[in-house]
C-alpha cells in the first residue's frame, strides 16, 4: 500500500497558537498528533492532501475516505438515537441551508455569507458604459437577492416552533433535533469553512430552564464518555462570564482534552425567549403554551460539531503499544480501540497471501452474508497482499477493525478459518459455518451495552 | 389540530408549464396534487408556508417536519444499503461542498455559484474615495477568492479516484458512493436551489462500460419498484440524442409518472475518461489500472435527487378510498400506503380520549421499549385528543403509520389494548405483554422482504 507523505503536519501544527485556551504542546504530544494524522490518511479515514489534512485537524468538514465516512455515519446515528429516544417529546426536523426569501436573515443565523451567481457578477463587470453608481446599485441589489447561508441550525428550529407547538397540544417541554451543514467565515485567514452541526433546541418553561440546562449537560457528557476508551478526556465546564454570548444567560461546554489543549465539542446555551420572539415578530399569542401561565418558552440550544467529535474519538481511542517479537526486537503497534458501535468496519475478510478465484468467491459469499445482517465488512482480499500475517493484523488494528477473518487454501479443504480479535489479539480457529453466528452475536451484544 | 390553509397550491401549479416534457394536467390530477400537498403539510411531512410547499413541489430540499425527515432518512438508508451491499467494490466517501483551493473548479462541477462574504463587499461599497476601476479590480479578486459551491458530487469522486485505485490493487471495476448537498442556480427565476444528491460513480474498463450502464439501470429501476405500491409508475428510458450532455456518450433515466407528467428521479451517464483525465491533469500513469491493458477507466455516473424521489414515493403510495359509514354516509379516506421499510412511523401510541397521568406513564414505558428496538414510534398521546376513534385512525392512515396502538382505562385494569393495522384496517385486542413481540416480529419481517 502507498504511504502518503504527510507534509502538512507541520503547517497544521502552526495553527495551535491561534486557537486560544491551549497550553504549549509537548514534543510527545506533537508526535501523537503527527502519528494520528498519518494513520488517518494511510487507513482511509481522510483523503490525502495538504489542505484536507489541515481542514480535518481544525475540526471542519473535510474529504473523508470510506472509514471516516462510516465512522461519521455511526457517530451521527448514535447521536440521533440518544437525543430522539431519550425523551418522547423530541422531534426530528430538516431545514434548508440557504433561505430563499430572506425570511430568517435575523440575529446570529445568517447574513454574513451569501451565495452569489458568479456569472451575473462577471457579466456586469464586462459592461463597458457602466458608471460607478450603477455598479454600486447593482451590487447592492445583488447582495440583497443573494440567499444567506446558515451559520447554525437554531434559526430553522425557531421557525418550526409554531407548528410543533400545535402538535404537542401547546404543552412544554419539547425539543427539535437536526443535523446539517453550516457555514462560517473563518477568523483571520479569510477562508470560509463548512462543518456539520448537531442541534437540539429545547423549549421549556422559564421556571425549569436552569434545571434542564444541567440535565442536558449531564446527559451529553454521559453520552461522550459512554463511547470513549478513557472517559476522563471528556469533561464539562461552565462558560466563563466574559465569553457568554449576548443572547444567552448561561452556557456549558463539553470539552475534550486534545494533545494541544481543550476544545469544545458541544455547547449548551440557556438563551431566554428574545430570539424566539424576534423570529415570530413579537407575536406572543402564537408562542404561548398552555401550561405554565401562558408564558413564552425559554430556549436552550445544544449544538455540537460532528467533525470535531469524530476527531476526539479518534485521539481518545488510539493506543500505542510496544511489544517484543519472537526475535526480541521491539515493535511499535498502534491500535485504534474505537467503541464497537463506532468502529467503521466490524469485520475484515482477507486471504493472507494473494487471492485465487476460489478464495475470492468464498470471501464474496461471506461478505454478502455479513452485509445482509448490516455488519460493515472490509474486502481486504481486494487490497494488495501483505508481506506477513503480522503486518496484516497491524493494518486492521490501525483501522480499528474488531475482527479479522483469514480464509486460506485450508479453508477450501477443511472449512476452517482463523478469526483474530482486535482487543484480545487472540486468534481462534473456527468452522466457516459457525462464523456468522459468532460475529453477529458479538456485535449485537456490543450494541446493547 | 390546525389545518394550514394551502394558498400556494395554485401558484405551484403554475410551475407546470415551465418544466417541459409535461402533458397538460387533467382536473383529476390537479385535485390529486392538491390533496397530496395538503396532506404533507397537515401530517408533518413538510413545514407549512407558501415558499416551502413550492420548493417541495419542485423537487428541491425544503423544510421537512418530523415525518418528512424520517421518510428521507429511511430512503437514504435503503439507497445506501442497496448501493454499498450490491457489490464488494463499492466504497463510501464524503467530500466537502465548497472547495477552498479552487482545486476542483473544473468542468461541470463548480464555478457558477460562489460563497461571498457579504460584509467585505458591503465595506468596500462604503469606501468614499474608491474609483470604478478599483471596485472592478476588488470585485474580480473577491470572486476569485470566493469558494465555488458544488453542483454535483462527481468532481469529489473523480478526485478520490487515485487513493481508491491503490486500495483495490489497481483492479477494476469499483465504485464510490456519496450522499450530499448540492447547489444549482435556478433556471429563469434567478433563485438558487439546493438539493440532496445520491451519487454512485463507477469506474470500469472501456470494454465493459456499456454492459455496466445497462446493469446499473436495471438495478436502480428494480430498487425503486421494490418499495412502490404500484411499480408501473416507475420506468427507465434512454436519454434522447439531443439531450445527451457533452461529456457523455449515452444516458438512461429512471422516471416517475407524476400527475403532471414524467420526471427523472435518477440519471445514469456513460461519461468516458475525459473528465477523469482533466481532473488529474492528464497524467495517464496515475490513472491506469492493472488489468485491461493499462487503460484509463471509463466513468459511469448514477445520480439521483433524494427530495424528488421522496415525493415520488409519496404520490405512489397515496390511496384514496370511498367507504360508507354505519349511517350510510359516504366517507373519503386517504391512506398513505408507504412500504413498511420507508414508513416514517411504524407505531403510534394513543389513548383515544385525553391521557390521564397513569395512561401517559403506560404509553411512555411502551414508547421507550419500542425505541430501544429501533422502531419509530409516534407519541400520539401528546397531541390534542381527537373527537372519535375513526378520526384518530384516519389521521394515522394519512401519516402512513403501520400500527395504531390504543391504550385505555381498560388497559390499566385488564392489560388489554387495541392494535389496528393500516393495511388491513383490522382491530385486534391484545395483551400488553404480547405487543412488543408482535410489532418487532412484523417489522423485522417486513424489512427482510
Amino acid at each position: 500500500m502507498t504511504t502518503y507523505i504527510l507534509r502538512p503536519v507541520l503547517s497544521t501544527l502552526k495553527l495551535w497558537h491561534v486557537r486560544g485556551r491551549c497550553s504549549a504542546p509537548q514534543s510527545d504530544d506533537l508526535a501523537q498528533v503527527k502519528t494520528m494524522l498519518q494513520l488517518c490518511v494511510d487507513r482511509y479515514f481522510i483523503s490525502p492532501g495538504k489542505s484536507n489534512t489541515a481542514r480535518f485537524r481544525r475540526g471542519m468538514s473535510c474529504n473523508y475516505g470510506p472509514l471516516g465516512m462510516e465512522l461519521r455515519r455511526n457517530l451521527l446515528e448514535q447521536w440521533w438515537r440518544s437525543v430522539s429516544s431519550s425523551r418522547d417529546q423530541v422531534f426530528g426536523i430538516s431545514t434548508v441551508s440557504c433561505t430563499m426569501d430572506g425570511d430568517s436573515d435575523t440575529g446570529e443565523g445568517g447574513g454574513h455569507l451569501r451565495m452569489v451567481e458568479a456569472e451575473s457578477l462577471k457579466q456586469m463587470l464586462q459592461q463597458e458604459n457602466i458608471s460607478k453608481e450603477q455598479i454600486i446599485q447593482e451590487l447592492q441589489s445583488l447582495l440583497q437577492r443573494a440567499p444567506p447561508l446558515r451559520r447554525n441550525l437554531l434559526q430553522g428550529a425557531l421557525l418550526q416552533f409554531v407548528p410543533m407547538l400545535e402538535l404537542v397540544n401547546r404543552k412544554l417541554p419539547f425539543g427539535l433535533a437536526e443535523v446539517g451543514l453550516c457555514f462560517e467565515p473563518s477568523d483571520g485567514s479569510g477562508r470560509l469553512t463548512e462543518f456539520t452541526q448537531t442541534s437540539l433546541v429545547w423549549f421549556c418553561s422559564p421556571r425549569t430552564s436552569s434545571q434542564w440546562l444541567d440535565h442536558w449537560a449531564r446527559q451529553r457528557l454521559k453520552w461522550w464518555r459512554k463511547f470513549s476508551l478513557s472517559p476522563s478526556g471528556f469533561s464539562i465546564s461552565n462558560v466563563p462570564g466574559e465569553e457568554v454570548i449576548a443572547a444567552a444567560s448561561r452556557g456549558v461546554r463539553v470539552l475534550y482534552n486534545f494533545p494541544w489543549g481543550q476544545e469544545a465539542l458541544e455547547t449548551l446555551w440557556s438563551r431566554g425567549d428574545a430570539e424566539l420572539l424576534h423570529v415570530h415578530n413579537g407575536v406572543r399569542s402564537k408562542l404561548q403554551c398552555r401550561n405554565e401561565r401562558k408564558s413564552v418558552p425559554q430556549v436552550l440550544s445544544i449544538t455540537g460539531n460532528v467533525d470535531c467529535g469524530l476527531m476526539a474519538f479518534l485521539f481518545n481511542s488510539l493506543q500505542q503499544l510496544e511489544k517484543k517479537d519472537g526475535k526480541q526486537r521491539l515493535q511499535h503497534r498502534k491500535v485504534l480501540k474505537l467503541h464497537p458501535v463506532l468502529s467503521p468496519i466490524k469485520v475484515a475478510l482477507d486471504t493472507g497471501r494473494g487471492a485465487t478465484v476460489e478464495l475470492k468467491q468464498v470471501c464474496e459469499g461471506l461478505l454478502h452474508e455479513l452485509m445482509e445482517t448490516k455488519i460493515t465488512v472490509w474486502p481486504g482480499y481486494l487490497e494488495p497482499a501483505p508481506t506477513s500475517m503480522e503486518q496484516l493484523f497491524a493494518k486492521y488494528d490501525e483501522m480499528g477493525v474488531l475482527f479479522s477473518v483469514v480464509i486460506t487454501e485450508d479453508t477450501l479443504e477443511t472449512g476452517l478459518l482463523q478469526v483474530r480479535s482486535r482487543d484480545t489479539t487472540i486468534k481462534e480457529t473456527m468452522h466457516i459455518s459457525a462464523i456468522m453466528n459468532f460475529l453477529t452475536r458479538y456485535i449485537s451484544a456490543a450494541e446493547k451495552i
